[in-house]
């Protein structure tokens, strides 16, 4: 007990996405996000339908409990709890065991202790059938009791490193990270020294969630991911990172900005591939893989949206770094950019962009 | 299960003290609150130590829930669930349980929806041993799953009522409280309004505690009270809120607000008596009453203290009504008035102030 709960207060980066309901608001910028939540309904609706184990659930004395970790201010949270719920209900009913009574559902919504949350539970659905809370804290960190969740959910929140490595940012490593603000087209070093931090996080929140998720408990993560073999430097993401990280050199060149400053500034943000989602898991032994799938029929954005929901993701973390007055010139300069590029980067590498689906089940035994 | 999540989102009026932490926060100004927690502390000990039970909690596979209901944004409600906590694990060491291991805590706090949880969130204690969740939602409905707390604790909460009396404001009515916004020196119409809703309000909050608690869980509520057989008009309490009704009726007659928006004004408070709630508890039927105790020996808050203690409870309640721009003048005009009759108020009358302790046991059997 002792030494699980020193973890609750695991010291994590929080780079919260941006709150209200504002013009630039997470609220209002996400929908590329729901998009993939919404790609993803059938296949998590399948999953439960196929692999829950509806035996403890079955009994309305307990009610079932459900935890979106990461979840911002919504609405997306909202919609996904939503899926999972029906999914289960659609479980129970066509096994027959409805008319024993549904269990009553709590939903937990976690994220960083900065996070929002005045706005999301002012916005929470005025019709739900569930019981609400909310969760402060780092999920690279327990944040709940042992075995105490059915069903967990994660979508567009495991990308986010726990911190920058250290030693991009450290003038006398050869993992410098300078004149860049990404990963993607740096030194070897500095590619090696992302991937050992995204190892070492998803071994600390698998563990945690291995704890907290009870034995045949599901897991459902959703994040941006590269294809198998497709270096970051090529894939969609990187590329759109790379262009926002000369946006700020530009600035820098023309005095607008330090180019120190630049070069201290890293994105703690990793693009796994589902090779190495999948060699993780396995190696931190707690969970089995039951489904590993890309969702890649998805819209393209345009322009305008696809700045805007970078802006609505990134300008937390920018303006903590750089201060807030250089986030409309920063990306009024990316929005040019970006329109000059969008041909090359939205269709002709279509294929480089992946969203990973990761349907995970707690072992019955560590 | 239908009809009871209907309940979740009930609707009720929302008094959320001042938030943040400035001069008027409710943070900065709840420190009366707080010695009457402390004051409680020992009592709350001693019945956790007598009275609870130690099978079910002393299994280290199930977590021990606790939820603090109407808990505002800290830092007193830090202080009430560390002493529970203390109490409990104290009980376990005593009965020789602890070696098994101390079972983990997870605790809820609660309160209304527009209540600054983001404030709260942000000043947790950075050492707990436990684990956090708010939960955002009137007490007076469902908030969580059936027989899913072990102690429940709800400190200067309960005297809210869920709305002001319908017939308070029905011009028609003869509990119309015209000139006034509070009962105590009103008809008996108004007097027995009041009273009426705090039986529905009271009945509504055991009952709906009465499926989330365990059987054989416990709950303590403390509350502002008038001792058996004052007249409201005659407490302290009771005396304030004329006060400040006084200060209203001023401000009408010079025209610095409208005499109908103070007719049309009632505080929705409720100073209940020990007989009163005793009564209340056993025509629910739910728990048993295991102590009732009055808390007197507190200290007298000065002028400012008390003004400013008044102010962060009420300024949310008033600026919602008359418009924000009149509660700088209006708690000048209180806190002068206050002073002529501090001697009259504060001493002479001092054994009418009461703070009222009562711990309930969730019965075994409906």
């Amino acid at each position: 007990m002792e030494m699980e709960v020193e973890k609750i207060n695991i010291s994590a980066e929080a780079h919260p996405m941006t709150g209200g309901d504002g013009l630039y608001s997470y609220t209002k910028n996400s929908d590329y996000q729901r998009s993939v939540i919404h790609a993803s309904r059938e296949m998590i609706c399948e999953e439960i339908s196929k692999k829950l184990d509806i035996k403890p659930i079955s009994s309305t004395s307990y009610p079932f409990r459900i935890a979106d970790l990461g979840c911002s201010v919504g609405p997306n949270t909202f919609f996904a709890v939503q899926n999972i719920i029906a999914a289960v209900e659609n479980k129970l009913q066509i096994e027959g065991l409805s008319s024993s009574g549904i269990p009553e559902f709590h939903v937990f919504f976690n994220d960083h202790v900065s996070n929002d949350f005045n706005t999301l539970f002012a916005s929470l659905p005025a019709g739900r059938l569930y019981f609400t809370a909310g969760v402060p804290g780092s999920f690279y960190g327990r944040l709940f009791p042992a075995a105490s969740l059915d069903f967990v959910h994660s979508s567009y929140a495991l990308q986010w490193l726990s911190m920058v490595p250290k030693e991009v940012t450290d003038k006398n490593s050869p993992a410098y990270n300078k004149g860049k603000i990404y990963y993607a087209s740096a030194s070897e070093e500095v590619i090696q020294a992302y991937s050992t931090q995204f190892s070492k996080d998803i071994g600390t929140f698998l563990s945690a969630r291995a704890k907290e998720i009870v034995c045949g408990g599901m897991m459902v993560l959703i994040m941006p991911a590269i294809p198998n073999g497709t270096p970051v430097s090529e894939s969609t993401g990187g590329i759109l990172y790379d262009l926002l990280g000369s946006c700020f050199m530009d600035m820098a060149k023309m005095g607008l900005t330090d180019e120190a400053k630049v070069d201290s500034f890293n994105l703690p943000m990793y693009l796994v591939s589902p090779r190495e989602i999948e060699d993780l898991v396995e190696r931190n032994g707690y969970f089995s893989i039951e489904r590993l799938e890309q969702i890649t029929n998805l819209t393209t954005p345009d322009v305008q949206t696809g700045t805007m929901h970078l802006r609505a993701a990134m300008q937390g973390i920018i303006g903590k770094h750089f201060g807030s007055e250089i986030i409309d010139q920063l990306f009024d300069r990316f929005s040019e950019k970006l329109a000059d590029q969008s041909s090359y980067i939205f269709n002709a590498r279509h294929e480089r962009v992946t969203q990973l689906l990761v349907v995970l089940k707690r072992k019955l035994t560590d």
